[in-house]
């Protein structure tokens, strides 16, 4: 793991535009400002231009999406592709509206996005047909397998880095894998763990623009030691998930290479 | 007391739909989250049927509302009804503004609610003349008598268990009435207390649809336990507001029956 | 300083209607609470007018501004005026595009308001001419004498207080001039820091109409009191920018007359 990927994050201190939904939205601009960058958020058209023109990086995230903010999301992806600024979608959903679903691949297939990042599910249904079942990441070596070779075909498709959350998350940029186990239950009895995630991404692949499979690989390990902090701090006080929350992004806060480094627990496929 | 209500909500871990306001929605998907259910949260007409008819209970809650999300709101109770849902309704500013009061007001006369909780100026609200100041319930027993027969009657008209916070909290079920004497000052020292109380009752009663009236005492009873804890922790760490607010979620994660029915001060009336 | 301007807050308990962002909502309401003052929030135009004129003040933050929170921005703004209602704005996004810089000045040229509160560049915005760069208060005197005399004819013009956060705040009504230096860096890392201390000025002036200038003195100088407390408590913990938040508000609920006459260090210009 490159220590620079960190630093760049910290010492650029990239200003990423979010346009995220409204359960999470603080928590975004936490970990964003916990990290080193610079949130900047509005979702109102006649905003949106100026406000991504002016920043180092957009994150789209589809929850809570209705067809106003959707039309804010496609000025906002054109003024960052034309200014080639990064760009990183949360497909909040996909798969379970049928409006969500559409909406994220109609975007995926419109603009370019130097990363996606959702839950293995959500993930599936932008290649999947929404209709049938498709294959879950069960336990059989096999479906691991071709749910690789689909996240793989996937980011080839698109030019995008894929990020799977799961029990593992599984990094792709078509040709290299990188599996994570780092992580911990709790980090799904809070809202906002994935939002969070996905914001940070944008934010070390704006700082690293050159190296956005390595910037989002870091990114998730970091996010994962940093809930792993909080649980171990949280079992040592009694405490519940917002005690959790916090220290968690504390914990972006505070982290240094040398800690995410001790941590880190992922293995590379070429 | 009964132990199984609370097993219910963290072993089946019911999905809660939740179309709330935006001031609190943050803390209400972490107090789900804490009791052991699981948030969903959309108020875009698109997405609600799906969201809604793959969910196990709605929390609507007027907060901050306006005619969008009436619409949206609508829909998913039309969805929730259809599918014999749990649906629980906070009526948060009736008797505040006139399109609070003929919203909720609309919404109890055409849905079903399996409870409504809101502050009992909100309940007086839906049943009184708002031109007109009703009755507080003050300290003269008569006044009190008068309010537990408006709340009872309000329950017989509507089919829904009704909750009335304030000094004391007041749940009936048209015929049964209990009282809970739980709870503590700083609960009102903070946003979204009641919207809190609301939610764990939805996931109370999703859990226990064929208890509704005591899941909704349990429910009330263990939210306010759960400030006693908080309120506990602070003062021994000369703390304010916020850590009250992240400890009494996290209390919510933490206690157990045996925490719950060791501090339960209530009375029932038949 | 006055210790009957922060009685008066405690005391008088004054309800502030707060029309602001969503990325900051829930920590405004929540700082409202911990100065004593209680919260109000609706942005529906159908609501605003009852909303406003059963409040004490009303607390306008351009946040996530758009076209339909303006128009009840402006509805809440007539009602306001029309009853004497303490009104603040905070010009969110001033300078930074052309829809937030014209809504702003529209506003202030419009309506009246007791005070007006931003960071340095968004004042600037509100006087200068935005196609031009204007002159930052950079390390020399002669700009910070400049500034000064810019936002002391800002005051005359408009009637208002202003507030211009910075390396410094500095306050005036336009004659009298006074520079506060509490405040620590961390403030800077958190999203709402700005978005909080505009509400509790509303609430000191709501609390004390009769000493806008005063009142808005004492609550810059408090919530940056409340800020170097909470990164007191910081460092002693190896705690993050979530810890800080919720310290920083903490304090606001605890802090006596005392802790602040003992911690501030400002300067007045006659």
């Amino acid at each position: 793991m490159l220590k620079n990927l960190l630093d760049s994050v910290r010492n650029k201190r990239p200003v990423i535009h979010s346009i995220t939904n409204y359960v999470t939205i603080n928590d975004v601009a936490n970990v964003l400002h916990a990290s080193g960058a610079k949130p900047v958020m509005s979702d109102y058209i006649e905003d949106i231009r100026e406000f991504t023109s002016g920043s180092d990086g957009l994150y789209v995230n589809l929850g809570m999406l209705n067809e106003r903010k959707l039309e804010s999301i496609k000025a906002a992806l054109e003024t960052a592709n034309e200014n080639n600024l990064a760009s990183v979608l949360d497909p909040v959903g996909a798969g379970s509206t049928s409006f969500r679903t559409k909406s994220a691949r109609d975007l995926i297939s419109h603009y370019h996005f130097d990363a996606v990042r959702g839950n293995l599910s959500e993930i599936k249904a932008l290649y999947e047909n929404v209709s049938g079942r498709g294959v879950d990441a069960d336990d059989s070596e096999d479906d691991i397998l071709l749910t690789i070779n689909n996240l793989k075909a996937l980011s080839r498709q698109t030019g995008s880095v894929i990020v799977a959350s799961g029990k593992q998350d599984i990094i792709t940029d078509g040709n290299v894998v990188c599996t994570v186990n780092n992580g911990c239950e709790v980090m799904r009895r809070i809202t906002g763990t994935g939002c969070m995630l996905t914001a940070l991404l944008t934010a070390f692949i704006a700082a690293n623009p050159e190296n956005p499979f390595e910037a989002a690989v870091y990114a998730v390990i970091m996010m994962n030691v940093a809930g792993e902090k909080a649980n171990y701090r949280m079992n040592e006080s009694l405490s519940g998930n917002m005690t959790f929350r916090n220290k968690m992004i504390d914990s972006v806060f505070t982290l240094t290479h040398e800690d995410v480094e001790r941590s880190a627990d992922y293995e590379v496929f070429r």
